[in-house]
């Protein structure tokens, strides 16, 4: 069997693939994300790419360290209008997050590509559309106060399976996408590299 | 605050109405599902007013016990080309419905009901696109024997936050209507009762 790393810290994408009974060896890159995205930024990429060029640098550092296996690497960006939204740092600026995208829609793109022997060989991209509804000031005081820490895990500050459900008013496109990976098109690209049965 | 009863016996919607923060007292509803989905089907029915009709009669049904709550009712339907599922008895059951969607797109039908005084005040309907791969009779084969009596709980005898994931080459709608419960639609209404806060 194919030896499957998956070179990213996030402990969704990992559980999202062991509950799909991929096995996985986990063997995050060392990527500073923050930095390339801003310097793709200045030089006008979309989003898209941006997400895309960032899940091939990690899939190929992890290959580099590890030639034989088939190594996974996957980013997520969340956009609304034309700001580009990061993990928030604190409480304060979750909500200062929230407030930005309080009443309209945003997207959430995520990317995937494999490397081998050091090379990207295969990459993958998605979006999902998700509109949030004109929530009050008392509404999101008494959600950040209930939520925590557990915000700051999320891009886009909310967890849809627990109380951020309530911050939505629509919602479109694939669950696993929202979660931060395309595992179903990944899935397919397994099974068609002999990873996976068929 | 209003009381909040739920009127099925699904573990999946009394997980989700928690997980987003709304408190529920599970009442399920005594309803002949089976014999009135026949009934509504021989009388031509479309599966979208089949399910809302289920729903309504589950909130009813729970309200006339309640007349001071405010009952929610629920229903699923799966259908795939002329082809209406229900939740597989067995796993002789369940191989025949994998089979009869391999390799084609089905509909998820959820809808859901809001009652009080014994009538229905509210009722809503969305539904889900998936689409099967073709996957081979060795890897269904491999799918049930691994998945067990799990495949049984659900109506399409998948679970997509499981091994269900291999079954699949697309899914397009929210996950929450796939997990039986339109509860975005559900949430907003609820505020529109004050029976939660907006």
């Amino acid at each position: 069997m194919t030896l499957l790393i998956l070179a990213s810290a996030s402990r969704a994408r990992a559980r999202m693939l062991e509950a799909a009974g991929v096995s996985v060896e986990i063997e995050p890159a060392a990527i500073d994300e923050e930095a390339v995205k801003a310097s793709l930024r200045r030089d006008g990429a979309k989003p898209a790419d941006a997400a895309t060029l960032l899940a091939e640098a990690k899939a190929e550092r992890g290959s580099g360290r590890n030639p034989q296996a088939l190594v996974i690497g996957a980013d997520s960006m969340l956009v609304c209008g034309d700001a580009w939204f990061d993990k928030p740092p604190d409480r304060e600026h979750a909500r200062a997050q929230l407030l930005a995208l309080r009443g309209k829609p945003h997207r959430l793109y995520s990317a995937v590509a494999l490397a081998r022997g050091g090379s990207a060989i295969w990459r993958h991209v998605e979006y999902a559309t998700l509109r949030m509804r004109d929530f009050s000031d008392g509404f999101l005081d008494a959600y950040l106060e209930a939520e925590g820490e557990a915000v700051l895990g999320s891009v886009g500050a909310y967890r849809l399976e627990g109380l951020g459900a309530q911050l939505f008013s629509r919602i479109e496109g694939d669950h696993f996408v929202i979660q931060g990976l395309p595992l179903l098109a990944l899935l397919e690209q397994l099974r068609v590299l002999g990873a996976l049965p068929k």
